[in-house]
């Protein structure tokens, strides 16, 4: 049986990947990087951690999206800038010991480590729609518009930094739908290819 | 923990997903219909094996494809009939009892089937080209070259017939590359989910 030590997990906004990270790291008594990394890429860009934590999911868009990459006449952007120390940051965590990687194109970034098991979760709609509103609460946009919003510039970072279709199964070693599934089975499925 | 009742396996052509429905059917104590499934539809649609077994792999793709939707100004096409007693064959297998069903789109047929495990098993083309020239032997097109126009038949009849995207992980229940997990493991992960 072949086995992994760097888990890394993609996920749809409100899938529930982040939990399924959290979880599977508690059981295998390794560390999770999400916030942390956040905070380890704040301190190594001198970026706010507000900041780091919004380029990801702020990527722009349709016209906007030109304006993004075409910037880069004059140069690297501050999101180049971040993305180069993203890189330096998850190479290292991965380097130290076994852990869980959260978001972040970890999957991309390790796509050469071998013992890397590169997973994606991903949900219905419906089933978002109500993890969202039960887990960050109501706001002005309904739950779908923003998981659409948040799908959209997640799929254009991607797309931008990596070359990577978002969603192809291809992508990743496995792909898990964690409403059908639920995510104690999620968890179980990734224990036991770790 | 919820569990299924039947699994569906899609897969590309040389990634051994054919060999781990096997398996896995072994292992539950359950029927695996693949040939048998050809058999099946076959003896209800009246048309040879080798015709049945044709068609999925050998939809036009190209400017053959617009000729075979066009086609169907003039009614529906033998492929439609032969659709029609496939998805019959299928959910009366379903019906019938826990089995594992390999190919045929039944993933897409059986969708409203709650509790049917669908699962996509992908490998990389190298080792897809090393697998197929070890079980079928040489052809006179290079193993890439048939692993390509394979590909993209599988996708265009899926295409049509489901309105689907080939090779994207939210079609699917679970989605598993079997180079780099090994079929064993395949195995063993669909085990722990029915």
């Amino acid at each position: 049986m072949k086995k992994h030590r760097i888990v890394t997990i993609s996920r749809e906004f409100g899938s529930g990947g982040r939990t399924i990270g959290k979880k599977l790291a508690e059981e295998l008594k390794i560390p999770c990087y999400d916030s942390e990394l956040i905070h380890e890429i704040a301190r190594q860009s001198g970026f706010a951690e507000a900041y780091v934590q919004r380029v990801e999911e702020s990527s722009p868009t349709g016209w906007a999206a030109s304006l993004f990459s075409s910037n880069r006449a004059f140069g690297p952007t501050n999101e180049d800038y971040l993305w180069e120390i993203q890189r330096k940051v998850i190479l290292e965590l991965a380097e130290k010991g076994p852990c869980v990687i959260v978001g972040r194109c970890a999957d991309y970034i390790l796509r050469h480590t071998a013992d890397c098991l590169t997973a994606f979760i991903h949900a219905s709609m419906e089933y978002r729609a109500k993890r969202i509103v039960e887990v960050c609460g109501e706001r002005e946009q309904t739950p779908e518009e923003r998981i659409r919003e948040k799908d959209k510039r997640r799929a254009a970072f991607h797309r931008f930094y990596t070359d990577m279709k978002w969603g192809y199964a291809k992508n990743y070693r496995i792909s898990l739908d964690s409403r059908a599934l639920g995510i104690a089975q999620c968890v179980a499925v990734l224990k036991i290819l770790y």
